[in-house]
């Protein structure tokens, strides 16, 4: 098999755009690994003149921007703050009304905690026009390479993803932890460790079990993925005990069990894996 | 700039696999656009020699396979009655077993709502070796497609997606329709277009306003992709009277009246966007 072909053809087929001058792309870069970037976000990194990304994106994805490309950089860094989110817009206008095809490219998905409405809405009050690319979003492909299935139908019919963090640093206080508790059987929330044991408090005083099985996956889908299994009466000490660091993702919930099944990134490596982790149907399961 | 280089280039930066002989890939082929495929699901296509699809796959990413390859439908179609999840695995497995490259694509993401690891687990118990590609699911990139973002600062810290839909066509029993209504700002549900009505009714008597914007998003990011804007106290109504067709993803939320400043699918034909769309400080969402 021709493992040579052109891109040009898949450009053709898949009918990719036209990166036009002085326009900006929102485009979505995956959780990490370059694989996940789409057809549309390879298409927009090999016509950028300017890409501007966030902290969340992974290095091998930049390096596949074309040469010659302007990589700037609009994130936090070695403790320096990170830019003013108005400061990156006018970023973006300024090099649009130059003339530029501007690239702006964040972590999983733009409008999924990407704050990609905000900048989208200030391209518009400048008469800049604009692309929306989504992105494999960190809360379904970060789970995917830790071996969790966002939903399984045995356990859940409905996910919840939340952010644990506002740009103050708080976690949001408009959540209702009591009602997702009850609503939702699977949690998965973004930038939380900071603020796991007032969440884990909130989520057990709605009901949730301490025994509930919890997962921690922290820099999702790269080389440096690390992924804890604990329970959620003990999830932040295990946390604090192991030394994971942010970012990373939380999961709760009983889907979490079937990663014994599908972890097929270990596997890769040998890990053996269980056809039934959920115990003979699902008894196992309800006895938690 | 060059448009004409080579995919083995991408291939070597992005570190895409080889596809063995014998080993079944699960892969997410996103909601339709091929666009929105993702590097490792083209470059699974282009290896493999069996490529088993569902109904959620559009034509145009079928087009993407490499020459020669088995195309299998595993569907519903016309009528007919869509195999049996099991037959599905089964054949998976009998052809994995003969040494064939098999690709099984699935609509949106295997692991959300696509009995991803069901089929894993499938293949667990044969001893057939697997890999999971994650893909944009249709509640992220069909709604980016409507310019409706999922979340918005000023809007919501957390979504939830739901499927409206079970295998015996029944609306999910186990849903807690009040708690997602007081918990989520935002939901999206994925195959409800049938039980809408229900839907709508459940979501107003756990307090959610008759008024509260709903998007209707129908072959999301295809070319035949249509919106409906709507109400929630109308939704259904609505619905029956555009003859708006399955499948098709409801948004439920504030967020969706957002797409009068960031529906930049239809700015691509001429609409004109507007860049405040909540009103001058929030002031409109407020009262609604």
């Amino acid at each position: 098999m021709s493992l040579a072909f052109a891109w040009k053809s898949v450009r053709e087929a898949a009918n990719l755009p036209v990166f036009e001058p002085g326009w900006v792309w929102l485009v979505g870069a995956g959780p990490g690994d370059a694989g996940l970037l789409t057809l549309h976000a390879l298409n927009a990194l090999q016509q950028a003149e300017i890409v501007v990304f966030d902290a969340l994106v992974d290095e091998a994805v930049l390096k596949l921007a074309r040469p010659g490309a302007v990589i700037e950089y609009a994130g936090k860094r070695g403790g320096k703050p990170s830019p003013k989110q108005r400061n990156i817009s006018l970023r973006l206008i300024e090099w649009a009304k130059q003339g530029k095809r501007v690239l702006r490219l964040k972590g999983g998905d733009p409008f999924l905690f990407g704050r990609g409405g905000e900048e989208a809405l200030a391209l518009v009050a400048a008469g800049v026009p604009f692309r929306v690319v989504p992105g494999v979003t960190s809360g379904v492909g970060g789970l995917a390479y830790a071996g969790i299935p966002a939903t399984h139908r045995d356990i859940n019919h409905a996910v919840t993803f939340v952010t644990g963090h506002m740009a103050g640093g708080d976690v949001p206080s408009t959540i209702n932890w009591r009602a997702l508790a009850e609503g939702s059987p699977v949690i998965v929330i973004y930038m939380g460790l900071k603020h796991l044991a007032r969440i884990a408090t909130e989520l057990i005083s709605a009901g949730r079990s301490v025994h509930e099985p919890v997962a921690i996956i922290s820099e999702a889908t790269t080389q440096n993925q690390l992924v804890l299994e604990t329970e959620l009466g003990r999830a932040d000490a295990d946390v604090r005990a192991s030394g994971i660091k942010a970012p990373a993702l939380i999961v709760v919930g009983e889907v979490v069990r079937l990663r014994a099944g599908l972890d097929w990134l270990s596997a890769l490596s040998g890990r053996k894996l269980i056809a039934d982790p959920l115990g003979a149907s699902g008894d196992e399961r309800e006895r938690a």
